[in-house]
């Protein structure tokens, strides 16, 4: 895999993930080719006459899109494991393999999660060293920034040593590829003191104390909104739980705005004139605004979508992806990692 | 414990248990008998000097209100166990004591939430055949109703036949004091499929299968917001972090809100335009509108308040108290844990 700064990444979309594909995923990497033209270079892979007719429809006229036919797709309904078995001519067991094959350097996908997950694990393959990638997915904060949730749910039932895995793969993701510097990990608890919590989170807060790494010690659900640390460590299945709550608030704050709305007509006045304010305040927490979340731990970029994905959320996965292909990220997240093995076996 | 729906209900209030107390305290339990000028009788339990200089300046003239004295006070930075034991004549311990002994029905506290929890559990004790209490706490949802997360953080690395009995005690909270019919019960999950989640929620699952409950099988992080139940079951440790999570969802959304307007003279009009409609829309976000929660298989009524309540959040906890007591709620939970062991023993 090539990576200096300058040179352009080529992206294997799969054109058929999401719940609008292939329109969304199409224009999406049009809008994405609008921003960057020259560093971009987008596989997409998927039905190949679906695709052409919505490339057609988008009016993109230049040479940095290519489709590569693939009959199969896998559906948010599939076993993700059996998918990408049994699929092997699908969408995105395609899209992986370009990447394993170094005929791309970045999978991005508004697909099944789960299955996105099996594919780059298993496809591409892991770093030399890990042994469990991580999810870390930004939630919008009180302090103009994001608060990493990690592992937001690449796996249910890790270990205390796969939380240490799970922070250094993020903090080097965070300082990296957007300049975060020596960024501050809180493992998320029932209350900020050492002693609380479970015999897990005990374990972890113990081993985390001995890394090289920023970390403040406990933090409570509060924390994440709030934007105490850059990375909010803990397992899967709590992430998973976390991520799903926080993205649910947009769509709860509409519905009770819209509820407000109708019980009079000067409230439907109120909130009409509210609505442009709230969504320019509320920007961050739009995920389109915001792409996706890198799978880390990846011989290759992986960024995970959502399947609701509009064409400016694909944009912006791709987007996400250019950035961390210039940061060379895969090479980064390998010397983090052996230096965090390093360090183990020296102590 | 005497609870016919007419007779008057008496509450043991933990006058020094939150952060601007006694002051929010005494004004609260002013403002509840303004509402229920005939239903309540309360025990302000504190500093004797302090509360009766509080309710000087609140200016009640009844006789619905007395005080006990307790020289001691339990902090939020007390370890519970430590300090219910050793704090004999704290105002957290001798309301308690007040409900035991049977001169009050309700023990209403701001207080750490560790400390009130202990308390209730060993002075105050559990309903016959709970083995673990459970925290229901209610989050505001988009079906103009709430969603109780249970556990909420009474305890933490709870066993699936807690939850079971979680479940049983919030069901019955919810339909003999809110008249909630059928309550439903969702499992908190990584994904809706049965065969998802971890060896815990797969033993909960079959657990909960075998109930007379309304379970709908497992949910996820976002249908707390969304309502698709009226109980999301989890351990505590779970339910603590997204309880605090949802909760700071308004401290987020301020924030925002004042960054935005920052931004511009325009903007700075917009929001304090929108602000009012923000605040009705969003009103049962505010947990001072709601009040607190009940911690569920106690011997008497126990509710558990922020310790940032302001009156009208004091006000709202003694209330939910006098609804709990009209419903009779301690000998219908008493029923219901009856008939689930009997279930239980006879299949």
């Amino acid at each position: 895999m090539s990576s200096p700064k300058n040179s352009e990444i080529r992206i294997a979309l799969d054109a058929m993930g999401g719940d609008f594909a292939p329109r969304n995923e199409v224009q999406g990497a049009v809008l994405a080719l609008r921003e960057l033209p020259d560093k971009l270079r987008i596989i997409l892979v998927g039905d190949e006459n679906k695709i052409a007719e919505e490339l057609k429809k988008a009016e993109y006229s230049g040479d940095k899109i290519q489709i590569r036919h693939a009959a199969e797709v896998i559906t948010m309904h599939d076993s993700p494991s059996k998918a990408v078995k049994e699929k092997k001519d699908s969408s995105l067991v395609v899209a992986a393999n370009l990447v394993k094959n170094d005929e791309a350097d970045a999978l991005v996908s508004a697909g099944n999660t789960g299955a996105v997950g099996v594919a780059s694990i298993f496809i591409i393959g892991r770093i030399k060293g890990v042994s469990r990638p991580t999810i870390a997915a930004p939630i919008p904060n009180e302090k103009r920034s994001f608060t990493y949730i990690s592992d937001a749910g690449a796996f249910v039932d890790s270990k205390p040593d796969h939380l240490v895995e799970f922070a250094t793969l993020t903090a080097t993701y965070l300082s990296e590829v957007y300049g975060v510097k020596n960024p501050s990990v809180g493992l998320l608890n029932v209350g900020e003191e050492e002693s609380k919590g479970l015999k897990f989170t005990k374990e972890t807060f113990d081993l985390m104390k001995k890394t090289d790494l920023n970390f403040i010690g406990n933090i409570e659900g509060r924390d994440i909104f709030k934007g105490t640390v850059d990375i909010a460590l803990c397992d899967g299945f709590i992430g998973n739980l976390l991520l799903k709550q926080a993205e649910s608030m947009l769509s709860f704050l509409k519905t009770k705005f819209k509820q407000y709305a109708e019980t009079s007509l000067i409230a439907k006045l109120q909130i009409g004139l509210a609505v442009p304010a709230i969504k320019k305040a509320l920007y961050d927490a739009d995920v389109d605004n915001v792409g996706g979340t890198p799978l880390l731990g990846i011989n290759g970029i992986t960024i995970i979508g959502h399947g609701s994905s509009k064409p400016k959320g694909i944009k912006n996965m791709i987007l996400q992806a250019a950035k961390a292909f210039d940061a060379d990220l895969v090479n980064k997240l390998k010397e983090a990692i052996e230096n965090e093995h390093e360090r183990t076996q020296s102590s």
